[in-house]
């Protein structure tokens, strides 16, 4: 089977208009801030349109319909694209000049993880700060087109599941069209965003910061225009509750906010998935509130104890932030949570495998899949003392196909065997146990902040360099449901048939 | 459904039989090396076989028939009784006065996992230190009789797969005798104990340490006579040469050797488990003894160098002898592997969770669920490219039902989420992230050894009270499939039907 290159050039050329044009609008942000890298940021913008406009070229006059292999190739390689175009701002401003850093930044943007090199945040132009915030912002808008009208079609990972109004798995050729829903749901994304950034207003956030924490709130990315990240905010625990409902919104599912925009409000509160997200988020929070306030050393994780409602609401609030900013794999911080106590290290270690919602811009292993996950295991029990019996794996009422429930399980297993491949990699460069698998469970996950020298409160500037590329790999493997990555490495998919 | 105690009374007074006569030998060990416990270890044993005769008067004329909820109690509550009756000798004798650390002792004997919370074994009366080897060598041959006999009748976590004359999971009556095979595996094992003894004797080990050490092998237990385990012979090469290849014995399916003694080499070859146990051993042990050899700081590790063959073959001799110890789960050690470089403390950490080959007296995931996970794995590829096409998992040339692999697909999900509940446990205690991960790893997976404060070096004396328990649990449901134990916690397993 040739592939149809034009079609795939066509999509990348696409993919570098749009990126040209973002550029183009963080210069006009850095002309409004007047900070000196306009020019620039123009620059860049430019050079990508030029060479998206080449692709466009080239590809005129290509197929209309791609089958699934040409689907595969578009995703990874177009999220590839994307970062590879995205280190011009840093690189022609001069911002980060090396290479590697500057790919670091923006994959870490485009798959909304949030680590990141940079050593001096509060230092940088606005318009580089911008384009960094955007990088996420995009990231979560491909997330959403993936998820939503994408993923379903190339089969992966239980993704039938979660779409609203997908035409299913069974015809081999997709068109590949924006869907009616994915168009509804930026428009949700955009919402969102709007509305959190002029409540960060009225919390007495200044506009700059209130737009660039409101789009890396939404992507569910956790870049900040803070050196402290939301921690520099802990004198003003209105804007951190803020940042908390706009993250919980993040995590859910999209389509169940259409739902409720259009006041179905039942078929959300039904929803299995959101019902045991929000669960998992109350249980949780409970836990860390109790350790924090009962055994935490405070001080020690530079926790500031805003005296307005107390010791107790402090605690009930960073062990909220915290629970919500690792399981929807956002990664703001309030503290560092790593100083605390040893067993919030292995309890945030452990949200770090759960992930938000499927059809959010979360990333992680997802909700869901841990729904169907432990619900087959109780059946399991079932199964196994009553061998005879047909027991199906049931969600939102209907029995899910056993080919579902076997994705989900085969990619729960490869989740783990990339995680511990992830760990030995970065304990090969020298990084100690805490680190590596730490990292290793972060970047996978797309969460940001990991463990050890790599924590809440450090960045991934002193990462060797391979290692800012194994971590890169990882994000790119995590945030694209590890298939749609992975496939491309298996010799079948690249033999003619 | 009326449960039948008096055939669980019957079974639970034969062990109690079967370890109070072991016992018995105990206390004839001692008298011969005069060690001054020889009474009180007696007493341990005829109270035993006291309790047991009542068990046995209590429960005359049982059915002859099981059904499968009595085999889950026969067999989870089959092994708590053997420790708690096992612990008498230590507590008679005064060695450990206190019940959590005899219980501690025991468990981790029958599991054949080799944790000690001993701090001087060299000091203990002879007697003891035979009791103590023979709780790993009595838990080795109750895991053969499971894994044989037993667990594929309940339909544990693909048992069936493994067992060579089973009658299949379809009937739902269970009759518990040891099947003709089980006896044959038993005379192998105790074929091999006796030749590594031997072995061991010619290589300048003494008796008492050469038999003590083969039934620590043959049961991938761990228990040492000697305070250094196996490091204690870094200047005897050839005898970590005779355990290593015991320990490659004692980590393969039993019924395998059966096959070569037989003569039928081909069906050993041609095996599939057996093909990836070595395969994974050769590739493991090469990356590993290239990173001693270049990068590992053996001083500190107190690797000794013995100058017969240089440092290549001692290289060579400590990653062999480590990566067989892990993978089998026997846990003796050579040297301080957590203090070679940092990737190999991820690495033992990684082979924590293979485990050896099923059928074998190895503990932890076992080499043929990786297998097909492994299979199932790149065919789930294949099917996300062609949903339409049916592409079974195949094992030894046969197809594997769906049911058996989901059944070891749900295995997998089970032990880590035990995994995670497990390491939370050790953190809540107070445990430091590296120590409560390893420990979690460790005991679950019956290899002995942990990492950081009770890595190979160390010992779980100091472990809090509640910690042990925590231990104990998690070996017993490592050692039993998991499922065994976890089932009868769930509620549908004790509510009438």
């Amino acid at each position: 089977m040739k592939l149809n290159l034009k079609i795939i050039i066509h999509f990348f050329g696409l993919l570098l208009l749009f990126n040209g044009a973002f550029m183009l609008l963080s210069s006009l942000v850095s002309s409004i801030y007047n900070d000196e890298v306009t020019l620039e940021i123009f620059k860049a913008g430019v050079t990508v349109l030029i060479i998206g406009g080449i692709f466009m070229i080239v590809s005129l006059k290509h197929k209309k319909e791609m089958n699934k292999r040409e689907g595969y190739i578009v995703v990874t390689f177009g999220w590839i694209i994307m970062a590879l175009s995205g280190t011009l701002p840093y690189m022609f401003t001069g911002v980060i000049p090396n290479f590697t850093n500057a790919f670091f930044e923006t994959i870490s943007g485009y798959t909304t993880t949030g680590a990141t090199i940079l050593t001096d945040i509060e230092s940088l132009p606005k318009g580089i700060l911008f384009w960094r915030s955007l990088t996420h912002w995009i990231g979560g808008m491909g997330i959403i087109v993936l998820a939503i009208a994408i993923l379903p079609l190339l089969g992966i990972g239980g993704m039938e599941l979660f779409a609203a109004e997908a035409p299913g798995p069974s015809a081999d050729k997709l068109h590949p069209r924006i869907t009616d829903t994915a168009k509804r749901l930026w428009l949700i994304y955009f919402g969102y965003t709007a509305a959190e950034t002029v409540l960060l207003q009225v919390a007495g956030m200044n506009f700059f910061d209130a737009i660039n924490h409101s789009m890396c709130t939404l992507s569910t990315g956790g870049f900040s225009t803070k050196n402290a990240s939301l921690a520099h905010y802990n004198s003003q625990p209105i804007i951190q509750y803020i940042i908390i409902v706009f993250m919980f919104l993040a995590g859910t599912n999209f389509v169940l906010s259409y739902y409720a925009f259009k006041g179905r409000i039942k078929k959300v509160l039904q929803d299995e998935e959101f019902k045991l997200y929000f669960r998992f988020i109350a249980v949780f929070t409970i836990i860390a509130a109790v350790i924090i306030y009962f055994y935490a050393d405070v001080s020690a994780s530079s926790i500031d104890h805003p005296m307005v409602w107390g010791e107790a609401e402090s605690s009930f609030r960073h062990a909220l932030f915290q629970v919500i900013a690792i399981v929807t794999t956002t990664g703001f911080v309030t503290a560092d949570f790593t100083l605390w106590t040893s067993f919030l290290v292995v309890f945030f270690f452990g949200l770090m495998f759960l992930g938000g919602s499927a059809g959010s811009t979360a990333g992680g292993v997802k909700v869901v899949r841990h729904l169907l996950m432990i619900k087959n295991g109780f059946l399991e029990f079932k199964r196994t003392l009553h061998p005879n019996a047909v027991v199906p794996v049931r969600y939102n009422k209907s029995a899910i196909s056993g080919v579902i429930v076997f994705n989900i399980l085969a990619f729960f297993i490869l989740y783990m065997l990339s995680f511990i491949i992830g760990a030995l990699g970065f304990s090969l460069l020298g990084l100690d146990f805490e680190s590596a698998i730490g990292v290793a469970a972060s970047s996978l996950g797309n969460v940001g902040p990991a463990l050890g020298e790599f924590g809440p409160v450090n960045n991934f500037y002193d990462m060797p360099t391979i290692g800012k590329w194994w971590c890169s790999f990882l994000m790119l493997v995590g945030r694209l449901e590890l298939f749609t990555v992975l496939i491309l490495m298996s010799p079948f998919f690249w033999r003619n048939r």
